[in-house]
């Protein structure tokens, strides 16, 4: 069986990608690291630099990864983005519809991105959900911006929807399959 | 006369800049390098390792600086703060009075930290300007967040009362003059 290590302080992160990993027989192991973080207008830049500072300090053993993950609406010119945790523990889902308010484009996408290191070099995976910013807080699953995102396809908020059909469709399950399909395919 | 250098991608800092060091007799020149800003909730630690990572790369010569500021809003939770550049970017002053319709308590921060590099080591500055956030925007000199922004004391925002009288009393000139004063005292 695979072993892999997410990097990540957030543990409802982790529980998703357990979850999802699982579904693959890969196990994986929580390492908790403080890590700097860049900024920058992409999550996958910040997750890139993020993982390269650990490995350059020798920090992390090979075979891990870890994510970086922002809610970009299209209104907003992709705020909350790169900085949806800031945000989020600002402002929150109240702001985040208050800034919506009497704005009809609702579309938004999450996304993710995933740094891993195989031991040798950092490969970046990214996954993506398209759907809308909802009219309420709706829905108690989930994390951060859950109650407030309507996946496409879907009448509901993740938060809503709840783990088991979030992780068949979210952007980190989209970007952790990216990373599990490359890793089958022994690309590195 | 003394030569100062600032590391800045931003005209308006250093116009605001160059105007308050000539007054102490100090002359100022700009430098253009990228710089690389960590996440982080203080805008001193952003100053100072922005700073650290060119230091440590030899980017730049001695007696160079550069600044980081934020606006924070007491009632959004210290919101936009260190990502205020972004946040102008995106949502700009019109998202900021939008979050801030309804709410009594307009207290509001603007704080500026110099990062300066003696040839030796690092110092950091700070400046606070209090004041509260406009109901409107108003005025068009500064920059960013300046038209809704009112310093205590004065019932016209930064972007009214203009740069004469905003770079005798703003955050940034604050921190200018804690350094001028390190400098003068000659504590390096």
């Amino acid at each position: 069986m695979m072993h892999l290590r997410f990097i990540t302080s957030n543990k409802h992160k982790f529980e998703e990608a357990r979850d999802i990993l699982k579904r693959y027989g890969i196990r994986v192991e929580r390492i908790s690291i403080p890590v700097v973080e860049i900024q920058s207008n992409s999550i996958e830049e910040v997750a890139y630099n993020s993982l390269r500072y650990l490995v350059e300090r020798r920090l992390v053993p090979s075979m891990s990864f870890l994510e970086d993950a922002g809610l970009f609406i299209k209104a907003l010119k992709g705020f909350p983005g790169v900085y949806s945790a800031y945000v989020y523990r600002t402002i929150g889902c109240e702001g985040i519809l208050k800034l919506m308010e009497g704005i009809e484009d609702r579309y938004a996408e999450f996304k993710s991105a995933i740094a891993f290191y195989d031991g040798k070099s950092i490969h970046v995976f990214t996954g993506v959900c398209r759907g809308c910013i909802g009219l309420e807080v709706k829905g108690s699953f989930g994390f951060g911006f859950d109650p407030i995102f309507i996946p496409e396809g879907f009448n509901k908020t993740y938060a809503e929807l709840g783990n088991n059909v979030k992780n068949k469709i979210s952007h980190r399950a989209r970007a952790l399959i990216s990373m599990v399909k490359a890793l089958r395919a022994n690309i590195f």
